[in-house]
């Protein structure tokens, strides 16, 4: 038997991240930011796979408007390839062009860069046994190990097991917080993380299945584009008539051979201000600073700041966020409307 | 009969206002600074009696840190004349320098730079009740009217009726909650708002009988000080070698002539950023804006900024200040001890 081919990281660029403005911004979203720690998530997106010869190198899919932040954050003497979008249509397109430009069978992990994932051994073995899942043609999720009843995220309930594995007997959409208490408490759902596992053909075939008209026009923008080396354009025209769609709704949710596996590795999406504030390290009162801040009399409170210093007395569940020219002061659960204030939409 | 002397007003500018940090700040303090509306708070105690034939020019007591400061606020064209305390002694000894350069026949209307009063027509009626008590040589106090059950402050009951104010039966100092809502229902009790008349002689007559070194220095620094034409300058010498102490506790309180004018006239020495919040406009859900703010499902917010934007979401009774490269953030019982962060102390 010959050593398994290495596994293709394609890495996501495309969070915007608006409900962390006003740290996140349009000419410097959410992946290219240093939220946690020294480095960016893309860099750590890039990063946890690095040095492992089980891993390729990755291949990044990117709006033309990040591909300088990319390219800067790479470093230079890392070995990539880049993929620029013309625009963007979702994560099923997306990963449909890095399926295509490799060969049918080799195995690509596709690696959202919003994301923060705390034990990297961790997420390295699930890759294993979700590629070993995946040369057998399954359609893999990585399943999140679920530490509270989350609202906002879809489940994956398991079904049959498999070798390191379970077929997903069901895909729930993000459920009320009876049926989340429900579904922790049974131990069978875990979080769709929006990590995935597919042999590139089976990708592509199953995608002909669900998406004809989607695989069509991501064939032809693969077979019109350009490749300059070290960067591939696919063509703009047929591209932008892609209906985009989330490669959820159009593979996995379709797909008879859906499966996934368990990743207990301190994921988080950090998906607004609260979520990164249980993702950074916190002092005995529950506060975490970034930048300088005096908190008094405060629990449970972030301050982030890249200048000035935050003083704050007497706050419990609030995040404080100065970036720029802008301040954000936002209780715990209002962190979750941000994206919509008029600071954020009016960028 | 002749025309009553003009009321000549003594402007002190020894407020520091520590706790309206970072607004505030040792180089240019609360009197310096348009807290509410487009004027200073120094401004508007010259402007309250300006233009009213009744008072005569005013006359500033101040450091000499604040002496540019002054100048420019008073305006180039508007008579005045300025004390330079070479260094805070307190109230007594400041209000105790501007008597000793009046004929003792004048009366002197003492108003601290650091407060609001929305109606400076109740204000002028108050003083001129206040110079009648003074020029038959009582000390007369305004008794502001109270309006809530304050215990920051101290309280005079009244005692008996005098032409157009009353003696002043007891001063009480910071009550506790209960004998504050005790005081307020009584009707009896007037808050200590820091405003006195004197006639000029008398005034310097009860410092000598309650704190004869007191007075003796005074009049040293001033029998050994310069005039330059627009400014005194008392001699560092004997001022330095003051016992400092506050006009209450030095005369007001020891003496058998203390008495009191009413004064309702929306008074607030804006002690605090909760303080400054109750005297600034409110929209309907109790929210104060200065700068540029977004405030989302916020209730009893303030936000003052002098750049960047606030955006806020959920927060209720909370004042956040951005100043410069500061950005404070409290609740509004947290702000009474804002002017103890390291912020506020390490200036």
């Amino acid at each position: 038997m010959n050593d398994p081919r290495p596994i293709h990281p394609v890495v996501l660029c495309g969070g915007s991240g608006t409900r962390l403005w006003p740290v996140s911004r349009k000419t410097r979203p959410k992946p290219f930011l240093p939220l946690i720690g020294d480095t960016t998530l893309f860099e750590q997106a890039v990063g946890r796979v690095a040095g492992d010869a089980r891993f390729g190198a990755p291949i990044v899919v990117a709006g033309a408007q990040h591909t300088d932040l990319i390219e800067a954050q790479i470093g230079p003497a890392r070995e990539h390839r880049l993929i620029v979008e013309p625009m963007g249509r979702n994560t099923a397109p997306a990963i449909a062009l890095a399926a295509a430009l490799l060969p049918p069978d080799d195995i690509m992990l596709v690696c959202p860069s919003d994301h923060h994932i705390a034990d990297e051994a961790e997420f390295r073995a699930a890759a294993v046994a979700a590629a070993a899942l995946a040369q057998d043609n399954w359609m893999v999720s990585f399943g999140i190990a679920a530490t509270h009843p989350e609202t906002g995220y879809g489940y994956l309930h398991r079904g049959e097991e498999l070798p390191g594995g379970f077929q997903i007997a069901r895909f729930v959409e993000k459920p009320d917080l009876e049926r989340a208490k429900a579904y922790l408490a049974s131990g069978e759902y875990s979080w769709n993380g929006g990590i995935f596992a597919f042999r590139a053909g089976a990708l592509l075939d199953e995608l002909k299945a669900h998406r004809p008209e989607m695989a069509e026009l991501v064939a032809k923008a693969v077979a019109e584009g350009s490749d300059d080396g070290s960067r591939f354009y696919p063509a703009s025209e047929p591209f932008a008539a892609i209906d985009g769609d989330s490669i959820d709704y159009a593979v996995m949710e379709n797909t008879g051979r859906a499966a996934m596996v368990p990743a207990d590795m301190g994921w988080s999406d950090i998906g607004n201000w609260a979520a990164l504030q249980d993702a950074m390290e916190q002092d005995a009162d529950g506060n975490s600073v970034r930048g300088t801040a005096d908190l008094v009399d405060c629990r449970n409170v972030m301050a982030s700041s890249d200048g000035p210093r935050v003083s704050a007395v007497g706050l419990e569940d609030v995040c404080i966020v100065v970036s720029g020219d802008e301040v954000l002061v936002t209780t715990r659960d209002g962190a979750q409307i941000v994206g919509k204030l008029p600071g954020a939409v009016n960028q």
